[in-house]
């Protein structure tokens, strides 16, 4: 951390700091130049810091040079995380896609799409039986319910299955069900639900708030990895802009940042991010060229009459199109284990 | 809702669009422009029903025309709600001022905070017993003995509390200690969390996400609403923009539009809105100017040793220097109940 | 257009409405829904018809349904706009690359570069001679002398080129030079100058705006184009968001949107778009991937003594590493002319 | 500026560096922590080093301390700007309001509201007759005959004229009519016309972008300050976010920011920060309350029939409304010399 005094300040002044610094048991370490002098911070210095500092009166500015995120980083472990789901691994180098509705809605409904999106090579069953809404007058879920049905379309299909999580006390609930618990961009910082998914064994995929920089992205994610468990992945699914022709403005830059600053794999959601069927193509390729180790997508028997986000799921037609031009790209963009 | 379909829709186009209204059991009434032919829905619209009917082919846009929230809108209630605490209403005319340290630390900071923010001329103490951190090393709140020295500092000043909770398992826990229970931003989609604190009889102040529209924000209300909970405020404290200088951009819009859209009452928090003590107080004038029902403020004894977030925290002579402005400003904007 | 009215109105304010479209040369068509009655506009809606219904008592919205843009449409020209510049054919599903430095700085680094991009595939030379930049203490560019460097790159190596303009009063100066003449984003909504590339006989490259909608930047295209230009294409270099790790987002959407909306052809620039070197190839890529007919790339002899961008531009090494990458993907995604 | 080592770094690594410093004329101080070596760049910093210095290896981060605009500072003249326009003076504590039509559309309109804002205590009149315009195909003003239209309002009143320059050959023009020349938010970065306005001796109010951060605005100023006209106010206008509620979010926070960091006088425009007229009233009181210099508003005689813009414009009772609240408001705020 470096401090930098006001143009002008005294001897007093760069004392008044040294000793607050002091205080908090931390070294300071002088730097005069031709118009400011700073001091740099030495010792390991604690997250509100920073504000007692840039309240005192001789201070002009107080910059952190160190990532606040640690165990997310590149530096604290250099090789790429992988994850293993049944037999498919994330982050190995194959693109791996998930896939299904948004929202499960009966037996039949997922069992059909189960089979349609194995049958095109998708490795694993997406289905959401506790739905997020922005209205109370949406619908929500058809809950365990939801998750009993996805454990049924797994053992039919083989698929290992992804679902979300939406507050602490289903945590054991869904984990009993289900082998990816995914955390909404709603919940993203919903820290308790955090460390909640933290404490168990299960595979978890973060999802992006849609506020969110990567810096508070990668804080979030160490709320679980320092509950211990390290089989944690990223899902890039669009910020919010002043754009409003798309749902959210996917931020496909996230991608290279992620793979170069953190080891986690990365997911990329086009049907969220984009919240149109026909731009979910376009944006899977961007992602997977980018570098995504998978994609998470929608699909739909008959995305018409889905009980939520059809506008955003793709037909079985359109999803078999995509996983042939993804088959064809993810040959072509060597991912090997980085 | 309007259904536009595209140039050149034929006959049998505009019969597939109505046969599918009719299936959802609504009437569409046909408009025949000289570019377009328009639908009218007409009947009791889901929300799911824009995307079912945008992923037909003929159809062009589909546009809602009535407001997806109702118990939160002036349509539904046209007089403001008021809201008694102790012996202090909200939303009745007086600007009501709610002040205290972000964080309880310890139980002389809060008294002694307690004290000087009532002389002061402060209605409401605040303080955070469970505080929502972006970094899971930062300081988290002293949990239920926060809740307790909360209490004891309004038994001796007499000034009602209002304190955050973050989780659905803490909502009896806070109800029983608080006088208004806050959810806080990163919570204001957590869906279940508004449920919970809607099933309790206790005031609740219901904060703006970071990137909540003003839309989505009433869509959140409406979850604490339909659970019969009716003393419900809201509070403005600053959204995300690409502007680095302050923490948030405070969106002063949002309170005119709240009152005309509205009739909940409107909190302005300028603390956590602009993340900077010096700018505390003219964004709280400018939130009354503009028809705050009242602010929520941080003070410290001694902000440069807060143990969170003392950098927007006011010392107790700024407080009292904020006071007498308000005070002033708050006899010349008439506020009669609206 | 479509006019709907407050709950509640009556038959006269009905008529009200009515008389205020008719006395606009235009006719309203009445349709009673249970809630609201809602008037259809039938007639050539002039752009500032809609703020002043919006003003009308009864008016509650008034939401337009058709398109402002005209010539950039689709619905306006099905068939994708080709360019020819030289023998290059921008549009015709090729995928074209324009590199070079940023700005132009004397001879042997420009004509370097030229031969260096052109080896390594490039179909055109960038350089700037006059440089917009946030601060008046920066390097501004060579001006003539700069066009002048241009022009002889061009001889030596074949390569057209392309450069920006940035007042009225250069059109003219930088047509006799230019293959191509570039609107930066600064300058999307600059009218007049937009004007006067429109009365060129020169292909134009139209940047997005930082803060443009596609909608706006479509307009801006309009501009242009009613001028009777119709060689323009577009460049998508992002927008500007919350997120501070990339020195803009690039709106990867925006591709296949335009793809979708309008025949011209688009571009990107993932130099700007992200401001760093080494995002530049995976943004390059997810561009071509989501449907760019070309990229605009910036490319240094030696970046760390670039006069201006030198932390987004690439060596000659990754340059030609990019192009290698980019060709592979190019021939795998078929660009046939749409 | 400091330049942040990456972890490790070697002896040669500091080394590699400071050569690359004094290259550039200037000397390194290198300061060793315990994780990181910072070394702190002594002299007159240019402002492309920090590109240069980002891309050596050894280097993490380069961190400019010293702020990038320097005559529009407090650090350079403590004290407040003041500008005489007639015989009223802008930045010298009384609130200065600048009213009229948002285009000149013919004589009378002009002159009818150019007497009422006079009778209802404004300062200055407004008025465009050069109008940017987002459409081709909409209102763009009445050019020359516009500006002659102000001339005998002014006449006629006595107010003094505020008017907008969009392209630098209108420059000496608009400067023959106009007592205050406006450069608009889309011009806020069009550097030729700033330089074109700050070789004129009229005041002159630089509005600010929609996509500006504080900084940048700044940075524009100093475009115009540099050619030695230092008559400069500035305006807050909105900038664009994701609320669509508003036609652009009022950054009031930017006023008391102006007010610390700026010795420029600080205007603002409610009628295009919110887009709606009934918006108008509550953000003028809340730019007053926060500090602002002055207001410019939008009135219009008839605003259901203006040719732009009505939707923000106020009548003539509505304004003297806001005119009386704004002088009580006034009157309480002192705004002494600063």
């Amino acid at each position: 951390m470096l401090v930098v005094l006001k143009k002008g300040s005294t001897d007093q002044d760069i004392q008044t700091v040294l000793d607050k610094i002091k205080q908090c048991g931390l070294n300071g370490h002088v730097s005069c130049g031709v118009e400011r002098t700073v001091i740099g911070v030495v010792g390991q210095v604690f997250p509100d810091l920073q504000g007692m500092l840039e309240l005192m009166t001789p201070v002009d500015d107080v910059i952190p040079i160190s990532k606040p995120y640690k165990l997310s980083s590149r530096e604290f472990q250099p090789e790429k995380t992988t994850i293993k789901v049944g037999n498919v691994t994330i982050g190995g180098g194959d693109i791996v896609v998930m896939a299904g509705p948004c929202a499960v809605e009966n037996e039949q409904q997922l069992l059909e799409t189960a089979r349609a999106v194995k049958a095109a090579g998708a490795n694993i069953l997406r289905g959401g039986a506790f739905k997020p809404s922005t209205s109370p007058y949406s619908f929500r879920g058809l809950g365990e319910d939801g998750l009993k049905i996805l454990a049924s379309a797994r053992d039919e299909t083989g698929l290992p299955v992804i679902t979300e999580v939406m507050t602490p006390k289903d945590v054991d609930l869904v984990a009993r069900y289900a082998d990816i618990i995914q955390v909404g961009a709603r919940n993203m910082q919903n820290f308790i639900l955090l460390e909640e998914v933290g404490k168990t064994q299960k595979p978890i995929m973060l999802k992006r708030g849609m506020a969110a920089t990567i810096q508070e992205w990668l804080l979030s994610a160490e709320y679980i990895l320092a509950q211990g468990n390290r089989q944690l992945m990223l899902c890039e699914r669009g910020i919010r802009t002043f754009e409003t022709y798309t749902r959210n403005t996917m931020d496909i830059s996230a991608i290279p940042v992620i793979n170069k600053v953190s080891h986690l794999p990365i997911i990329a959601d086009p049907s969220h991010g984009t919240g149109k069927w026909y731009l979910v193509t376009p944006l899977a390729m961007a992602a997977v060229a980018a570098g995504a180790d998978g994609l998470i997508i929608e699909v739909h028997p008959n995305p018409d009459s889905a009980l939520k986000d059809g506008a955003q799921s793709l037909t079985f037609d359109n999803f078999a199109n995509l996983m042939s031009q993804v088959g064809a790209l993810a040959s072509l963009v060597s991912r090997n284990p980085r």
